[in-house]
């Protein structure tokens, strides 16, 4: 990697990172280039330079978590027993949470994510749907729709909600999988 | 009441359901004066003879919402059982979410809205923090405010969630009320 590279690799990230807290602070529709620029002392031809829109800075920034999301999925669908997809689905979305909280509650609760995904995902497996339909399971009645719909957004919300900022990880992942297991109708996890 | 003033307060109450449409599509910070003006067919005066602010216009659509959140609130308080406190409150927040299903989603979800209630609401009580308090009851364990969290963020974001919109009140009103029941430790309700 030659040193430009290398420095325009940090800029992106450096981007991304400010972009995700104006993100947090502002809503995605309330945050503008020229917000992100003026964060991170550079020109808007800079945030330019990597990248033409704001979708494209959304979508850069919810990236890695999709894919997580993604890759959960795939695993899920290739385990044999129900109660193992359900499990297997649960941690990993607490993990998720757990591992990435301001990304969670940007993700999960800003319609304007909602919609920039939606934008450059079409034709993609929606991704919540195919969490949802992994934990309810084929042929579920409503009661365990709603129930994971709760689960879902409730982990995502709960998980990045600032009451819950001085949760130190592990405990804050043990609640949030108990909360879900709780839901879901799954037995209590082994200590 | 004068011809002008029902017409005043028929306007007012067009502008805030048109308002609340163009919230939920493009979240608050993503919402102009422009626009609802634009949306309702008049000029911007007309919606500043209503509204001075946007944050005014937000406070105005929670109003009601809020007003309900915080006698539910109140009425809780006066419980004197802990599980009589938690049911109330279970049983209003489900009620209160049905009811207005594409407030609940916009309210419950959108950092914009939380921001402009934080602004105008300052020196009251916190009505989720509240609600939090009386479903965990005093000198709660960890566990239980993560789920008194995520029972409030999950109620509120499925009773709101499009995907759950074919289903008709009273079916979400029983699955939401399960659901947190089932996570908050309380007896499924007799039928």
């Amino acid at each position: 990697m030659t040193a430009t590279t290398a420095r325009d690799n940090d800029t992106r990230t450096r981007l991304l990172e400010t972009a995700l807290t104006l993100f947090t602070r502002h809503g995605v529709e309330g945050t503008s280039l020229q917000m992100i620029a003026d964060a991170l002392g550079v020109t808007k031809a800079a945030v330019y330079y990597h990248f033409k829109t704001k979708d494209e800075i959304t979508e850069a920034v919810a990236e890695p978590a999709l894919r997580q999301l993604g890759a959960l999925v795939q695993e899920a669908r290739g385990l044999r027993r129900r109660g193992a997809q359900v499990d297997h689905v649960l941690a990993g979305l607490v993990e998720l949470v757990v591992g990435h909280r301001a990304l969670a509650a940007v993700f999960s609760s800003d319609p304007g994510v909602a919609r920039a995904l939606e934008r450059t995902l079409k034709g993609e497996d929606d991704v919540k749907d195919c969490m949802t339909d992994l934990l309810c399971g084929p042929d579920a009645d409503d009661e365990s729709k709603v129930a994971a719909h709760v689960a879902l957004a409730g982990i995502a919300l709960a998980g990045g909600s600032p009451d819950l900022a001085d949760l130190p990880d592990d405990e804050l992942r043990r609640h949030l999988l108990a909360a879900g297991r709780r839901l879901l109708g799954r037995p209590r996890p082994r200590a």
